[in-house]
């Protein structure tokens, strides 16, 4: 059978990937190097993702709030180990105003001190927590922002690397170390309830080595995809800042007994960085497929137009089956249908929405509505004869048939994890033969000896140690690098 | 009666703004010049007014998509009349990299060409639309996007001045001119429907004159707010572009009958600055005032917790009465309502949500769970006696009462509005007089002959003609400026 794409995972799963999403429409590079335009179909399904993330931020405590998009050099250099960590490509302000110069606008006014555009925030909202906090009576303080930021990138892919991209910033002062620690396992919790539950992305969640770990950080916990090519991908991470941040910025309050003490920080992301994973972790050769919570339309009604005559009845019907949907309910909300009117022939349309992830659609023609029918295409069944289905059943069984798609999307990704989990490996040498292979690597789950000074040599194979899972074994082994007594577990792996 | 807040409208209406916001938590300065931090109670009312105009933009057929933060030089050259009106004030980015020099960030890496950062997104998404539209069938394209957007400001304002702020930029494609106007005076009415529908502001729908317009467009619709100092806040406005991006950009299509056509496009936009707007209008000398509909809490009770004994039993009757709260609707929505816990006295606590503008605020302590009764502040009669009203009556009559405060909030704004309304003006002398003075000479309805280069000679006294409104009289009278005969009725304002 042949595929709506042209290209197959199999064969280059990079042009794959660039293919789902020109032709479910969600993305495209533009003219600004490393910028992307976020197309509608691609907007909805962030939007989706948005909305679910920010009911589960305010449910654990977190106010919204904006900051600047501008940070001056002076709070950068303050702290130096972040700066070290993220100075190198950055978006530099230097001038305020144009001018036209010989038919040309060129750079006038310039800044007294040049500025960045925010890479993240954790320096501009330092300087304001240090500001806002007095007393253990204003902590814990929870702050969370949705915003542009910028890393400049040389070599930019949609979604998954852009020199803009699009996020939420979560950022927390605390009076103790414990209630700290709790936030950023908290909010990784949070992350996995929505990439898991609600993405169906399956992932690990684990804490990052030394190496790994955000500019700064005193611990920074991750949780690990793994993508249909076998590469792992941070889906989230959550940071323990311990007191740095705090004391760059000067975040301090009176205890109740008094004493002037640093406060322990937090900060934590997910960005449209998820969309690529959501890509990568679900579609297939005919295209992308959307877990029903994500889907900006989760039915499709294609009205069979044949003549101008029954063109009326046809779409008559159509809507009125639409209602009939929309008044189900999946997960709580109503049914998100549309009938598709676009000016084109319905193996078209059919074909548009399957390439664009909808988990059910339908075709209703003339024969259908005498019928009482409808024909069935359900979008991990591409392959398969449309089943003609009582128009009824259909209306009754649309909750139960997206809980099912949900499901068999979950089981899938988690099967193919299974199938590319690599246990048993011994040596350095082999661990290098491993990844030697083109493809398909998947994560390698092996020891550890816990020295960072090892790490480097991984880079030497393009691998990383993605995360040391939070459930670990506890079994004694040899380290994987050095083939030292070890105990931790890792999780080895390429990465995107 | 001592209010709450130091600096009195009338005394001094610049200041009395300041503290409104500073009082109610709205927002501050950064350190980054001319850019705010929206802290979470001004954020909170951001939202519920993105959520209420999100769903109109999308219930008129809009799909919200996301453009780059930065746009290449190039691309604003194209535009010149557009270039000429923004060229002024803008954020250049020339470099991509920093560098630590002596202990000192300093830019590093020039970009081949400087980007500047979006202080409208017109040329970057009529690039877009340039590529993306091929045929009629292609029409109408109607896109919206909420960003940031930056222009820099010498004397910035918080809400209404602000060298970054956020707002909503609407971007539509038509293949006739009588579609895109009818989408411009379309958005116009959804902008009014949102800003004197639910956040209250009565407004003056009219046409701008040539020297108000948008850069580059051939029409410009306004919707026109008077504060309570008299000057006019712009709150909404619509844009028909006619041709004129088209040409620039290149945004062509295939008409029906084979021609190669140019289309009609309009952009429309609303900004952080309707927050502005918002406290400009209903806050009084006790601080803010939120309409219903914007109010993050629509009630707040504050428990009185005299003893530790008696502590828990207020506590739990408080939050009891919060979810039977909760359980009534007033717009359709569940009541918001919060139960106000932080460890402070109540006095402060009902002052402090007297400042934030919350529509009804309750005491409840010992006395008041054993006679079942609730006290009473409604944010409009802060000078009475708090009514003691029992809780069941309470309960019940939430959404009433929240309707009376919703209506009078409109008729207040009203009042003011019509008490400021001057008409009979009959020369550029007595205009001048007018506005000579210090406050509160509000909207001069007048004539203007429509010829556009007399309208300079407004600039000497600080006026501008705010618009032409689009019901007109089709009276005869004489030109404000000239003492021409003229017909068209106008709006002279100072403004913001």
């Amino acid at each position: 059978m042949k595929n709506a794409l042209r290209v197959r995972r199999s064969e280059n799963f990079a042009d794959w990937y660039q293919e789902v999403i020109r032709e479910a429409d969600l993305a495209e590079h533009s003219g600004v190097r490393g910028c992307m335009v976020i197309k509608p179909w691609g907007w909805a399904i962030w939007e989706k993702l948005q909305e679910r993330l920010d009911r589960l931020i305010k449910a654990t405590g977190h106010d919204n709030c904006y900051f600047p998009l501008f940070i001056p050099l002076e709070l950068l250099e303050k702290e130096a180990s972040h700066v070290e960590g993220f100075a190198k490509e950055m978006a530099v302000v230097t001038h305020h105003r144009l001018e036209m110069k010989d038919g040309k606008l060129v750079p006038a006014a310039p800044l007294e001190s040049p500025l960045i555009v925010r890479p993240t925030s954790e320096t501009i909202i330092g300087e304001a927590m240090a500001r806002w906090i007095k007393s253990y009576r204003d902590l814990p303080m929870k702050l969370n922002q949705w915003a542009n930021v910028v890393r400049w990138e040389m070599r930019p892919r949609l979604f998954l690397r852009t020199s803009e991209f699009l996020w939420q910033e979560g950022h927390t002062a605390h009076a103790t170390r414990e209630e700290a620690l709790e936030e950023t396992h908290t909010m990784l919790g949070v992350y996995r309830r929505v990439v898991e539950g609600d993405m169906r992305i399956p992932v690990i969640p684990g804490a990052k080595t030394p190496h790994e770990r955000f500019p700064g950080a005193d611990e920074t916990h991750t949780i690990e995809a793994m993508m249909q090519d076998g590469r792992a991908l941070q889906a989230g991470t959550s940071h323990f800042l311990g007191q740095n941040f705090a004391h760059a910025a000067g975040i301090q309050f009176q205890d109740k007994d008094g004493t002037v003490r640093h406060a322990f920080t937090t900060s934590w992301g997910v960005s449209t960085r998820l969309i690529g994973a959501l890509i990568m972790t679900h579609s297939d050769d005919d295209g992308l497929r959307l877990p029903p919570r994500m889907a900006p339309r989760q039915v499709v009604i294609v009205p069979i137009l044949r003549d101008e005559a029954g063109r009326d009845t046809v779409i008559a019907a159509a809507k009125a089956l639409a209602e009939r949907i929309a008044a189900q309910r999946f997960d709580g909300e109503p049914i998100r249908v549309q009938v598709d009117l676009k000016d084109d022939s319905p193996a078209n349309k059919r074909w548009g929405w399957i390439k664009k992830g909808v988990p059910l659609i339908l075709e209703l023609g003339p024969r259908d509505i005498a019928n009482e029918s409808v024909a069935l295409t359900r979008r991990d069944a591409i392959g398969e004869k449309q089943r003609i289905l009582p128009m009824a059943e259909f209306v009754t069984e649309v909750p139960t048939m997206l809980e099912a798609f949900d499901q068999a999307l979950l089981t899938q990704a988690l099967d193919y994890r299974k199938a590319h989990m690599v246990e048993g490996i011994a040596s350095f040498a082999d661990l290098t033969a491993h990844f030697g292979q083109e493809s398909g690597t998947g994560f390698v789950l092996g020891k550890w000896s816990g020295d960072p000074d090892i790490e480097d040599r991984l880079s030497s194979i393009g691998v990383t140690i993605r995360c040391l899972p939070h459930e670990q074994s506890g079994s004694e082994g040899k380290c994987l690098i050095t083939g030292a007594p070890a105990t931790i577990d890792a999780v080895y792996a390429k990465a995107y």
